[in-house]
């Protein structure tokens, strides 16, 4: 925890927070500051600073909040992903909170299994939790927006368009020689696919729509690994 | 499993395998796999293939190999990596054999807990474990060299500058503004600091030594992230 990331909730006076749970565990157990001792904190979607410990209790902190500095940049990104299993899906959403994504959506795809939209994972609570991970790691923010779209075809067809308007589209793809661009520097569309790739069909239909599917070498990545060397390499 | 990884060992005749355990269990459920199946396949540190399934039963499985491709090459990059907490030593290597790393020096740093260099996940069964994970999610054959060495100062002094002979050095150190370089394409050693970062005693010896500090953005990823943030830069 490189950042004591609060919402709105954790506020009992206009610059004093009461913090249980987590987040008093890490600050107590692990960091073991004392009164006294200050952290960098920011709120939820809005500015960072320091904080400074008032009192420590054996499950609650009263921390003095002073947030002046803007948060580091999201990346112009948005990230199209096959739905992850829901291992996968946990340890990818922090990967790309930390990294700064803007905006996700998880997308069906043919190699998608129907009972992964059952997840528990899916929930915007989790969801939510998983992705304040990683701005905690990355010491910021903003929390990248998430929507679910259980359904390819009506996706693509009917809200692809508008997503990526005015954006470079790619599709991370294995089986082509073109290799992911570098340094784009430019609002991008990513889609990755499931295990196993996109079918033709999907990938054909993200053609159609103008998305370039480029590769990151002949080395089968996780999604995460490939999700993280992608945003590496056109964000500098 | 993108490839299933071989030892001297499995060969029970000039080209037939006997396998069971881990890898047994993933081709018979996961890729079920049957009699006249085929399955990509490779010898550790040697070339790779198809292996075709001719005998299957509750614990073993024999294969066909026929071994003729050259493994994808390995990149030309030694990674000098502070010991990470086991948890995290277990997930970096896997990533580091898929990335195609040469070879790894876990070093000593004053920010490494003097309880990791105890941990089982160091001994060589273990750490090659893991690093075949990794080359079987790349779908390839060669194993890093993972040597150890818990004591900075003799490292640094009387190794690295063999180690490095030849090669660009870069310390991955958020305190820099110089960015990490992008598709350098040549002959590298990267090192990669601890949770919390190198000490300024330690980041000055390795500058002595020609390392150049390099950042990946405001934003502080873990080492798994950064390791594979850095070499999709620098190797494209």
């Amino acid at each position: 925890m490189n950042l004591l990331l609060l919402t709105d909730s954790d506020f009992i006076g206009e610059d004093l927070v009461e913090i249980s749970g987590r987040r008093h565990g890490h600050i107590v157990n692990i960091l073991k500051l004392p009164v006294g001792g200050t952290v960098k904190a920011g709120l939820i979607n809005g500015k960072t600073g320091i904080g400074t410990i008032i009192n420590v209790d054996q499950t609650q902190l009263r921390i003095k909040i002073d947030l002046r500095d803007e948060p580091i940049p999201p990346l112009p990104v948005t990230l199209l992903l096959a739905l992850p299993r829901p291992k996968m899906l946990k340890r990818i959403l922090p990967i790309c909170a930390c990294l700064g994504v803007s905006k996700m959506y998880l997308i069906n795809s043919y190699r998608v299994e129907k009972s992964y939209w059952q997840s528990p994972w899916l929930k915007a609570k989790a969801i939510n939790g998983q992705l304040q991970l990683g701005l905690e790691q990355a010491g910021t923010t903003t929390l990248p927006v998430v929507e679910l779209r259980d359904r390819f075809k009506p996706f693509v067809e009917d809200e692809l368009e508008s997503i990526a308007a005015n954006t470079m589209r790619f599709i991370a793809h294995p089986k082509t020689d073109t290799p992911a661009p570098i340094a784009l520097n430019q609002a991008a569309t990513l889609t990755v696919g499931p295990e196993g790739g996109f079918i033709p069909y999907e990938i054909g239909m993200l053609i159609d729509r103008g998305f370039t599917p480029v590769s990151l070498g002949k080395r089968i990545l996780k999604v995460e690994t490939a999700v993280t060397a992608l945003l590496s390499r056109l964000f500098t």
